[in-house]
């Protein structure tokens, strides 16, 4: 389960990992998460102020797959009915990236926002986003000319096992989106990234 | 030069890429290579032909980066002065992945077509597009309902070594275009995805 396999299949390897039906996890609800940033400009403003304290802000974010449908599905976080978003968030001054993931998904996805009732299984980084400023997009590449990028997105592939409670947020709402209407739709650069970055996988489908 | 570099970053690996500038490779051409594909319905008809006796086709296609202006630059080849595409192409049944690339790269890009003269280095697969229909566009998933795709193309990183000559077939034409392009720019959908692909490496520009 979620290990790497080397394939019979002639020199190249070839990942596999093992997804499990939607039905197989129960999605509960717990208290609001405080959101710190009501605005855009909100946001932007207290991403000035972190990079003036601590520099470089290194943000995690978790690709978990469900299968629905024969289907690889993604599971997203929808805030407020409008914007989407890879559960996740950012690191502590000198956390590990795994660590702050594990914490994050934790806070966000847990009964106990400590997490000691989930043990978080990350995998390999998919890819990385820079964004080279305050309020720009975010590019799969550091853009030329960028000499102090002010955020870096880093994502992970996270293994669930067979079975799984998550706890959402009231003020959150977990959805589980086919990988074609990721592909295809309009969530975002860094989620409609997310079909190729899974391509180089073979994905299995575990029946119940 | 090419290895796989675990960081002392923490846990988590980062794989690091090491690519050369543009300067240091040589570009000359050579007989121009037999196109059998002169239209997109030649094409169609050529992959039911090869489906029809072969089954699924596989196609293999290189990532070659170099570097310019401290930016990473992929190398495709132009067919025509129209479209663009990777190096590669189709295996021969039973051929390995690792090989068949090979042989594709040293009869585009080698002087001696049999490729004696050049040593590619073929590194991981980045990512995979399947063509669910003869005809159709790619997706970097197997789109439900889709039990026998009819093409399935795999993306590989190819090291570059610190020096080269390619040979190029006078009718394709080389460009080193920059990822920043290709990523904003129209190269049809596979070609675009690199980037992306790319993200999760650390590329490393090693000057002369």
């Amino acid at each position: 389960m979620g290990e790497e396999v080397i394939n019979g299949n002639l020199e190249s390897t070839n990942r596999v990992v093992d997804i499990y039906p939607l039905s197989n996890y129960v999605f509960e609800s717990k208290q609001p998460l405080i959101d710190r940033d009501e605005t855009l400009a909100e946001r932007a403003q207290r991403m000035r102020a972190n990079y003036a304290s601590c520099g470089l802000r290194t943000r995690v974010e978790a690709v978990l797959l469900v299968e629905l449908l024969k289907h690889p599905h993604l599971l997203l976080l929808q805030v407020k009915n409008s914007f989407f978003k890879l559960p996740g968030g950012r690191l502590r001054p000198g956390e590990s990236e795994i660590n702050g993931l594990k914490r994050k998904l934790s806070s966000k996805l847990s009964i106990n926002e400590d997490g000691f009732d989930t043990e978080w299984e990350v995998g390999e980084c998919l890819g990385k986003w820079w964004r080279p400023d305050f309020e720009t997009l975010m590019y799969p590449y550091l853009p030329t000319r960028v000499r102090k990028p002010k955020e870096c997105t880093k994502l992970f592939l996270v293994n669930l096992p067979i079975t799984q409670k998550f706890s959402v947020p009231k003020n959150l709402k977990m959805l589980a989106v086919p990988l074609f209407q990721i592909h295809e739709n309009t969530y975002g650069p860094v989620i409609a990234g997310v079909p190729q970055l899974l391509s180089r996988f073979s994905i299995n489908f575990i029946e119940n």
